[in-house]
């Protein structure tokens, strides 16, 4: 299948300079020489060749391996980038050009990847550095190990193990070191790294036909980062399978391409080459590490997980490992300004889990506390009173509030609200405790959420739980506790409920029943008349939802016709149970 | 279309319980709660809830955002993250967990995406933990600026924009503000950014079937991050197109989303929705930082470009606007430990491109001495001959060598080395100085470099351009500088091409030349007899490619019995030269 490739981009024959455009936007540290198209060159705002007293480090290629290498220019890590068009190697007087910016007096070195035009390119760029008086030296990575051995100078490409020899050559040099010693470590470094990588799908050059040369369910075995062929494509394995088979091939001791062997340090660097989500890079990172240790007998120092070296937006990843050594772990832990070089990597490795914690103790309630008392008090008596009218009326009210849900909503209101009185109705006469009123609330919040599902499940949930914290807080409950638990929980169900009064929800039954009872308790009303007139603004809230139009839950989706056909159920659900218990409360209080 | 999606996995029901795992060994910073299916809370490894002294900031909701939330867990941003599983929000329970975690006297604040799931659960469990006695706040973003006002209270999701007000809260926290004020700075963050998306592909669920409903060639407007559709589908743009209908949108004064008016700074926010690569994203953010100077008047004081919410691997990206005023800045800047949190960014922006530099003074020949002296001194008598003859050489051996080459490689050898060699003897009548050898070489180097394309030219555009920087070290040049100049050429052409002796190619000439040069002078041999000695070891090495194989070039693909038909063209070519020169030295001298 071959289709052209989509992305957003103008012309693709500027992706290159539009990106360093985008960059030094991004990175204030960052800046570019002015010598577009020829001369592609991102490098440290802070840096002037000839007054730079540090060996500057320079890395390069062809462009579409983003952030490589452009995003590691920074303090601590690259000095200057030096970028071609997309997978092409950058022209010789564009590498000269950033050899002259940035390098001075301590000299500086090209870290160079194992392909033929960039070796060529950048070789004959220091030669001509070098006869200007410029002091340059250079190390070629070819950290390949998919390739068998011997097969010819280009077997072994410059993969993501380049970004770890960048690191390395990047703190030796701003530590002070001479080029030699910058040098001697990145090439220490070059030869103590392989990587290998696997991919899904092949790359989208910009504006060009892409063809997908892997089928469905292929993966392609160690592919290079220009969309050449991989040496195997096989079927699509589990990610434990794909870590173990490249693991052992960069172990492998018949290549023996780095000398790794058990009770070694060393340090993982998991890349993915840009089509792959970080979920899978860090699945892929943990099974790399357990399979190092279990496996392979070695200790993973540090490990290294994204989109270091990537190859545009091809789907797949590849596994660096680095012998580690005390001097190669300074390096890598050594700080840096590049802004694209991880941070959080260092540092000491803790236990990493840790236990749930046990709720606050004496924060919840004791299990076997949880029973109906012997002896009612007499709020205990009225409390039961009021969840009992309230919990029957809504068993009374199933059908009517079904049949309103059903013109305005998926027509299961009632239904829902029948499962929670029920369930009350049933826990009550075991596990309530009548006597402690907050308790009771928390309780019947327990039972609504055991039974009711959905949204207004957990909004039910939500209201009594609001109530209880509230309830809590004092010792003994007054009526003006009442109303403020009831403020509280209206308050936090149109917080994360999201509506508000007017929305055509439960809250426009609830909003009027907690406003005419902190206002009736404000006029000095005594606590009784303040219930039942509040009750009464329930039931005249949820009937005015008929006029409403819906901003919230199904009903916004329904013509403005039919909602004028019914209330809005919930709002008549709350109107029956708040108003049954109003009336319970006073049948109690008056005998 | 529909297809099977490719992810490198293992068990699609364990993809966040697997990357956790992965996270906390790539950042050790990082722990988790050892509550895995059910509790998948990333915490920082440093804080312990009970004696906490700053407020906790927690944030949460389905995964598949990745690196949101857990990779923006760290001192100075969230102090924890609650997982759900992919595109579906946590439960009650595990939120409690985190709650209980990392909460201590100061409280904490809960970052909420504006979704029904994340508020409804997020709210029970803020309820709850309340009800435990701890101090809890949250705060719902809601950035979206895709669809028209008022669509219910679902029609603003929280986007990209929801990593800004992180990172404002977890600052604020860590300045160590009250609950109070972290939850103020946090609610007017939220209130001044405003996201909008684009998207050129769905995203593929582990395990599941993706089904493609965008055509090639198409992009979708104003989507949400879990592959829900867009307000629109339109067919794809230039990206600076798409950039300024976002832009517009986004901060359009109809629908007065966020307050942003001409002349007010602001911070930009391009958001890779997974499958995006850097380059991309790069592009957008240096259109749209012009855009915003340039069409809307307004000041970019920073700009975030990455992936930090994002949609598994669907192809796009979001941006995000948001008014910017010394507070924020403050926050945004300050530092923070959180892994994926862009470095970087702040500092003073210096001018985005600085010139090309130039040539170090004096380092290369002035143009107007590059022209053939009038009179010769001896050593320009030599030399001249010396040239002629290699280069008449050459041209009386094209088809010899074009011979060889066709048996061996791509039969061009010949014709290639044959312009190389007319150049030179073109171009040493105008402008070879010939009294100064070093500067000749560089010539020669030239010449070779105009005409000579491939590898072959630029190998020895590297032979001479290093034989040159080696001559120039002495104001005089003796016998013994020629051979420490040969050498030097002989060791940039190994080093850069990348073969070495035996690799069958013109280094199997190159090698014996210099090395009996050395050797005869060292042995007190006259100047002389050591360089007619070297070429008679010349034209043995290069005879003697014969019976190698081919370890480098196009010869590495071709059979043994082909190769041992005829010795290497490129060496037998540099036997050519080199011997030719010897001799017309030694009849100058001698006559």
């Amino acid at each position: 299948m071959a289709y052209q490739g989509k992305k957003l981009i103008n012309d693709p024959n500027d992706v290159v300079t539009e990106f360093i455009e985008g960059m030094v936007e991004t990175y204030p540290g960052l800046q570019y020489l002015d010598g577009f198209p020829g001369i592609k060159i991102v490098l440290r705002a802070d840096v002037v060749g000839s007054t730079y007293d540090k060996v500057a480090v320079i890395c390069g290629g062809g462009s579409g391996h983003e952030p490589a290498h452009s995003g590691f220019v920074g303090e601590g890590m690259l000095t200057a980038a030096v970028l071609g068009d997309v997978f092409a190697s950058p022209h010789v007087d564009a590498i000269l050009a950033g050899i002259r910016a940035v390098t001075g007096p301590m000299g500086c070195l090209l870290i160079v990847k194992n392909y033929t035009g960039d070796r060529l390119n950048f070789g004959l760029a220091a030669e001509q550095a070098k006869s200007e008086g410029y002091k340059v030296e250079s190390v070629i990575v070819g950290d390949d190990c998919a390739l068998p051995p011997r097969r010819g100078i280009a077997g072994r490409r410059g993969l993501a193990g380049t970004i770890l020899v960048q690191k390395v050559a990047g703190a030796a040099a701003a530590a002070g070191l001479s080029l030699t010693q910058v040098l001697d470590e990145a090439k220490h470094a070059s030869e103590m790294v392989g990587t290998m990588g696997v991919a899904l799908s092949v790359c989208t050059l910009p504006g060009q036909v892409t063809s997908d040369r892997l089928g469905p369910g292929k993966m392609e075995l160690g592919l290079g980062i220009h969309g050449e062929p991989g040496a195997a494509v096989t079927d699509l394995q589990p990610v434990d399978l794909v870590v173990s088979h490249v693991l052992k091939q960069i172990l492998s001791k018949e290549t023996n391409y780095i000398p790794i062997s058990r009770g070694n340090n060393v340090v993982l660097m998991v890349n993915g080459l840009g089509g792959t989500p970080p979920m899978e890079l860090m699945i892929a990172s943990g099974k790399a590490v357990l399979q190092l240790q279990l496996e392979h007998g070695l200790a993973v120092d540090r490990v290294y997980t994204g989109s270091f070296l990537t190859s545009l937006d091809m789907a797949g990843f590849s596994i660096s490992l680095m012998k580690a050594d005390t001097e190669i772990l300074q390096r890598l832990d050594a700080p840096t300004k590049a802004p694209y070089w991880p941070v959080g990597v260092n540092g000491n490795r803790p236990p990493a889990k840790i236990p749930v914690p046990v709720p606050q103790s004496g924060s919840t309630r004791n299990e076997e506390v949880l029973i109906r008392p012997q002896e009612l008090n007499e709020q205990g008596y009225v409390l039961e009173a009021a969840i009992e009218a309230g919990a029957k009326e809504i068993i009374n009210l199933k059908d009517k509030l079904n049949e309103w849900d059903g013109k305005v909503g998926d027509g299961d209101c009632g239904s829902t609200m029948f499962r929670g009185a029920t369930a009350i109705l049933e826990d009550m006469t075991q596990s309530y405790p009548l006597n402690d009123a907050a308790e009771t609330i928390n309780e019947i919040g327990a039972s609504v959420r055991r039974v009711m599902g959905g949204t207004s499940g957990i909004l039910y949930s939500i209201l009594f739980k609001a109530a209880y914290a509230k309830l809590k807080e004092s010792a003994v409950i007054t009526p003006r506790q009442w109303a403020d638990a009831l403020e509280a929980a209206v308050n936090a169900v149109s917080k994360y409920g999201g509506a508000v009064a007017g929305y055509r929800t439960m809250l426009d039954a609830l909003i009027p029943a907690s406003n005419t009872l902190k206002e009736s308790l404000d006029a000095g009303q005594d606590p009784l008349t303040a219930f039942l007139l509040s009750s009464e603004a329930v039931v005249s809230g949820a009937e005015a939802t008929k006029n409403m139009s819906a901003q919230a839950g199904r009903s916004s989706y329904v013509s403005a016709d039919i909602l004028s056909s019914a209330p809005d159920p919930g709002a008549m659900a709350v109107a029956a149970w708040y108003r049954a218990a109003a009336i319970a409360v006073r049948d109690k209080l008056q005998n």
